[in-house]
C-alpha cells in the first residue's frame, strides 16, 4: 500500500497568544508538527505533504529538515479546502491518510488499525467516545450500527447532542474516492467554509463502508488550541517516556518529575533516576548509573557505574565508567571524561579532556585542556586559555599535582608528575617531576591596626 | 451599595500545632488573612472590619498595613458572638458581608453573587453540596426550595443527613436586619456558644428570603485547619496561577512544578518556563524570555529575549535585553544588568552595574562595583569590597579585560581597555590601555622530593 | 502471643529487568524486604524467618543486619511450596503470620488486626476489593456470608469472575494447623506448583472460620513486580510520609515533591520545606527552620532558627541556632557550625569546625579546619589542606579576617584577630593582630599592546 499522507497545519492558533504559528510550539523540544510528521514517517512508502498558511515561510524555515511537500493555502477556508489544495499532487491509487499538525500524540498503532480498513468499498475513520462531547461532530449511526454521518454541533437535535462518539477528522482513504469527493463539497453554511467531514455523507450515498476505530486514549486525538492544552500534552507524553523506560528497567524516584527532551540511544541495566532529571537530545546511558536530583543531561554519553551527585549541568560531554560528578558540576560540550575520573563541586569543565583517575573536585575551572591521568587538580585551579582575543591550550601531565588557587595562563604545559606550589600564576612550561611555584615572600605587619567603621 | 465586611479571624488553630494563630500561616507568601483582606478590598465603598482573638497583638503588628479597623474578641464564644463584638460599629444602611480568615480562596465574583442578593426582604447565602457533607450544617428547604433553616450535624435526623447542601458560613445581609438577629441570638447549646447560623431561621420567621448561591468550586469555600488543607489550598491556588498566565501566553514545561508567590507586575509574549520555577514578589517579564530549571526570581525586572539557565537565584535585580544568565549564577540585590550582558556559572552579583556586552563568565564574586561595557572578566576574579569595617566600589571602565583570579582591592578603579595580568592583586589603580598585573617570579626547584603518605 | 512471622521473598522478579533480586529493590532507599521486616519486627515476640531463593546470597549478605533466620528455597515451587521450607522450625503453640517480601506499604495495624482473628477454630485472612479483581483468587462465600475457598482466575465461572473480593495472599493461623494442612497441600495443577491458598479449603473443611479484614487501602496489599508498581508505591509511601509530618505541623509548599529517605529522629515546631527538599537517612530539625527549595539533607542535624537557602547539599552537619546557608552551599561530613554561623554561595565546607557568628559567604573551600568565632573568610579562600600525600589542618582563631583569594597551606594558624592581606599565600603562622600578606608589586606596562585575534 502506498500511502500520500496529508498534514493540515495551516492553522494561526489565536489562543496561543504568540508570535509563533501554532504548530511551531514544542511538545519535548520537537515541534507539534514534527511529531505529527515524525510518526506518519515511520511509515513505508509514505509521501507526506503539509498543507501550512499562517508564518508559512517561518514554518518551513524551521522545518526545512523535514522529507515533505509544503502546499500553502493561501485563505483559509476550512479543512475540505485546505486538503483541495493537494487534490492535484494525489495519486488516485494511494490511500490518503488525513492528519493535524496541532493533534501531537497520536500513535502509529492507532493509524496502522485506520488504514488496514481503507478499501475500495470502505474508508477509515477515527472517533472517539467523550464523557463531554460538547462542541464536536458528532458520529450518526443507522439501526445497524454503521455510520451515517456527522452532524456538527450546531445542527444536532437534542437526541443527537447526546451522542457521545464524536469525530476526529482523522481518517483514511482511496485517492481516487477523495479526489471525486473534494470536487463535491459545498460551503453553503453560515461560515462559508469546505468542510473535510462532508465526504462522510458522499461515501455513504456510493456505498461505502466507514469503518471507525478508536485510539487508545483520548490524548491521543486532543488538539493543541491553548498553552493549557499544550502543557496537558506534554505532561502526557512525558509520562510515556517514563513508563517506557521504566518497562526497560529503569528506576525513578518520582516518574512525575521527570523530563526526556529527545531520544536515549542506549539504556543499561539498572538505571537509577533521582527527581527533576531533564535528559535534553540524544544520550547514551550505560548500566548502574545514578543521575542524581535536578540534574540536565543534553547530547551525552554516560559510561557504566557512574554516579551523578545533585544539580549537574552537562552538554556535549562524555563521561567514562565509574565517574563520579557534581553535586553543582557543570560540565560543557567537548569534555571527555576518562574512567574513574572525579569531578566535584562549582567546577566548570569545558573543551577538555580528563583521563583516567584524575580529580578535580572543587572550584576550578578547565578550559581547552589535556589532563592526563592520576592528576590532582587543586580548589581553585584556573585555567586562562583566553587573551581576550585567541584561545590556547593547556596540558597537564600524567601524575602532575596543582596546588590549589593556581592560574595556568596557555599555552602552557607542566609535565609529568611535575608539582604546582599552590597560588601560582605559571606562565612557562613546568618541568616533570620538579616542584614549580610562583610566591610572594609572607610578611607581618606588626603594630599594624585594622581600619574602623567610618561614620557618615 | 455600601458594604462592611467582617471578616472572622479570632481562631487559634490547635490542629495547626503551631506558634503562629491560623490566619498568619500563608499561602503563597501571603497570610490566609491577608488574601481575604486582600478580595474584600476589591469591593468599592467597603468598610474592613476583622475580628480578632488568639495572637491579638502579634496579627495586628504584622498585617498593620491593611486598611481595617480590628475589634477584639476576648473571649471564643461562636461565630454569632464574633460579630456581636462589631454590632455597635455596623451602619444599619450598609450590606454586611461576612468572610472567615481561614478560607482564602474565596473568589470576587462568587461575593458580587452573593452581594446581589441582598435586599429589604432577601439575604445571600453562600451553599456547597459536597459529596461527603458529615459534618456540616445542612440546607433545609421546604417544599417550594425555600431556605428554612440550618441543621447541625448533631441536631440532623437521619433524612437531614443526606442532604448534600452545606453552609459555608459566607452570608451578606443589610445591616439593620443582622443588628436586630444579633440581639435575638441564643446560646442554650451544649457548647454554650451563639452561632450565626441561628440568623438564618430568624429571617425566615421574619419572611426575608435566603437566596442561596454556590461556589464555583469548593475549594472556595474551604478552611485551613490543618496543615493539610494549607498545603492543598496552596496548590490550587498555584494551579490558578499557572491556568492564568497559560491563558496569556506563557508555556510552561510542567504547570504543576511552578510557584508564583507576589505579582507579575508586567507580562510579555512568549515566555517559557521550565520546572520548579519560582517567581517572588513582583516581578517585571519581557518577551521571548526562557527561565531554566529550579531558578528562583524575587522583585526583579527581566527584559526582552533574555534566557536565564538552570538553577540561578535572582533577587532584586535589572536583567537587560539579551543577557543570558546562569546556570548556577546568583544575582543579589541592586544588580543592574544592560543589554546583551552575560553572566555565567558560580557567579555571584551583588550592588553592581554592569554595562552593554560585558561578561562575568566563570567563579567569579563581583559587589560594589561599577562594570563598563564590553568588558571581560576572567574566571575566579574578585572584588574585595570590604575591608572588615566598611564597604568600597570597584570601578572598572569600558573594554577592560580581567585576568583570571585576580582581586581588586577596592577603593580601585581599572582604566578604559585596561588589562589586568591573571592572579594580580590590585590595589593602586590600573591605567587606561595599560597592562597591570603584580606577579612573582615563577621558579621551579630541581630534584624536589613529593611528600610522601605518612604511616600513623 | 508468640509470632512465627515468614516472609516469603524468593522471587525473581524478570519483569523489573534488574541484575537484583526484586527484594532488594528499594523505597525510600530501603530495600523492599527491609520494609517488610521492619513492620513485623514492631511485633513483640516475633520469630521472623525470611524464604530467599534467588540472589541469595547477594540478598542475605546486604541485608545481614537483620534479625532473622534465613531458610532457603532452591526450586520456586509456589508459595504453598515456600513456606514448607519453614514448616520444621514452626512451634505448633505459635501464630504464624505469612507476609511477601515484595509487598512493603502493609502497615501495622492491619497486620494487628489479622492477628487478632486467629484462634483454634479460626484464622485470619486478609481479602481486598479491587474495582479490576482480574488474575486475582477471588473470595467464595457462602450465603451465610462465610469464606468457602479462594478460586485463582483460570478455574473461575463467569459468575465468580464476577466477585471483586480477592485474596491478598496474606494471613495468620496457628501453627499446628498450618503444619497439617501444609502436608495436605497438592501440586496437581498446571504449573505443578503447591499453593498456600489451598489451605482455606482445608481449614474449612475442619470448619475452621476463615475471618477477614480489609487493609485501609489497595496499596497496602499491593506487590512490586515492575518498575512501574516500584515508583507508584515510592510515591505513596513518600506521600504518607508528608501528610505525618503536616500533622506533626511541618508546612509543605508542595508535598508532591518532597522526599523522606530515612527518619526524623527529632522534629520541632514551624518548620517549613520548600520544593523538592529531600532529606535522607536520619535527620534531627529543629525549631522555626526554613528549608529552602531544591535542598538535600543528610544524616544532620539542623538548630533552630536555622535557613537554609536553594539548591543546598548538607551530608552528616551539624548547623547551629540562627544560622543561615547557601544558597549553593555544600556542607560535606564532619561540617560542625556554631550558632548564626553564615555560609554563601558556592562555599563548600568539610571536617571544620566553624564557632559561633563567623562567616564564609563566598566562593570558597574550608577543609580541615578549625575557625574560631567572628571570623570573616573572605571570597575565593581556599585551605590546602592536601600536599598529594597527607592531609593537614588549619586553624583560625577568634576574629581573625581573611582577606580574599588568600591560600592557607596547612598545617597552619592564623592567630587571633589576624588580618590576612587578599590574594596571600599563607604558609606560616600568622601571629595574632597583625596583618599578614604576601604580595607582590603591582606595576604597569605601558605601551602595552593587547594581543589581537589570530587569522588562521
Amino acid at each position: 500500500m502506498t500511502i500520500t499522507t496529508i498534514i493540515l497545519a495551516a492553522g494561526k492558533g489565536t489562543r496561543m497568544r504568540s508570535a509563533l504559528p501554532k504548530i511551531m510550539h514544542k511538545i519535548a523540544d520537537r515541534s507539534l508538527l514534527e511529531h505529527v510528521y515524525g510518526m506518519s514517517r515511520q511509515l513505508t512508502e509514505n509521501k507526506v505533504k503539509i498543507v501550512f498558511g499562517h508564518g508559512g515561510d517561518l514554518v518551513k524555515e524551521s522545518l526545512k529538515q523535514l522529507e515533505a511537500s509544503w502546499i500553502e493555502q493561501r485563505q483559509q477556508l476550512g479543512t475540505g479546502h485546505a486538503v483541495m489544495q493537494v487534490a492535484d499532487q494525489i495519486d488516485g491509487r494511494d490511500t490518503v491518510l488525513i492528519l493535524y499538525g496541532d493533534v501531537p500524540l497520536l500513535k502509529l498503532e492507532t493509524i496502522k488499525m485506520l488504514l488496514a480498513n481503507v478499501g475500495d468499498k470502505s474508508l477509515g475513520l477515527l472517533t472517539v467516545n467523550l464523557t463531554d462531547p460538547k462542541g464536536y461532530g458528532r458520529i450518526i449511526r443507522d439501526s445497524h450500527g454503521q455510520v451515517q454521518k456527522i452532524v456538527e454541533e450546531k445542527d444536532a437535535t437534542n437526541d443527537e447532542k447526546l451522542i457521545k462518539e464524536v469525530n476526529t477528522g482523522i481518517m483514511a482513504v482511496k485517492g481516487d474516492k477523495l479526489k471525486s469527493w473534494l470536487t463535491q463539497l459545498k460551503n453553503d453554511n453560515a461560515q462559508g467554509e469546505y468542510y473535510l467531514t462532508g465526504i462522510i455523507e458522499l461515501a455513504v450515498a456510493e456505498h461505502i463502508r466507514i469503518i471507525t476505530n478508536h485510539p487508545h486514549s483520548e490524548d491521543e486525538v486532543m488538539g493543541v488550541n491553548n498553552r493549557m492544552q499544550l502543557s496537558h500534552l506534554e505532561r502526557v507524553y512525558q509520562r510515556e517516556q517514563a513508563v517506557r523506560l521504566m518497562e526497560q528497567g529503569v528506576t525513578f524516584r518520582d516518574p512525575a518529575r521527570f523530563d526526556l527532551r529527545g531520544s536515549i540511544e542506549s539504556l543499561g541495566q539498572d538505571i537509577e533516576i533521582d527527581i527533576n532529571v531533564i535528559l535534553e537530545g540524544k544520550n547514551n546511558l550505560g548500566s548502574n548509573i545514578v543521575i542524581g536530583a535536578n540534574t540536565r543531561i543534553k547530547n551525552s554519553i554516560i559510561g557504566d557505574n557512574v554516579e551523578i551527585l545533585d544539580n549537574c549541568f552537562i552538554e556535549n560531554a562524555v563521561i567514562g565508567p565509574g565517574s563520579r560528578i557534581g553535586p553543582f558540576a557543570r560540565l560543557r560540550p567537548e569534555t571527555v571524561l576518562g574512567t574513574n575520573v572525579h569531578i566535584g563541586n562549582f567546577v566548570e569543565i569545558k573543551k577538555s579532556d580528563v583521563a583516567d583517575k584524575s580529580k578535580i573536585n572543587h572550584l576550578s575551572y578547565i578550559g581547552d585542556t589535556t589532563v592526563g591521568s592520576n592528576v590532582n587538580i587543586g580548589a581553585g585551579t584556573i585555567t586562562c586559555n583566553y587573551d581576550g582575543a585567541n584561545k590556547y591550550r593547556t596540558v597537564i601531565e600524567d601524575g602532575a599535582f596543582i596546588g590549589s588557587d593556581t592560574q595556568l595562563i596557555a599555552p602552557v604545559t607542566v609535565g609529568k608528575n611535575a608539582t604546582i606550589g599552590a597560588g601560582s600564576t605559571i606562565t612557562k612550561d613546568s618541568p616533570e617531576n620538579q616542584l614549580t611555584l610562583s610566591r610572594a615572600k609572607q610578611v607581618s605587619v606588626a603594630g599594624w591596626q585594622r581600619p574602623v567603621k567610618k561614620v557618615s
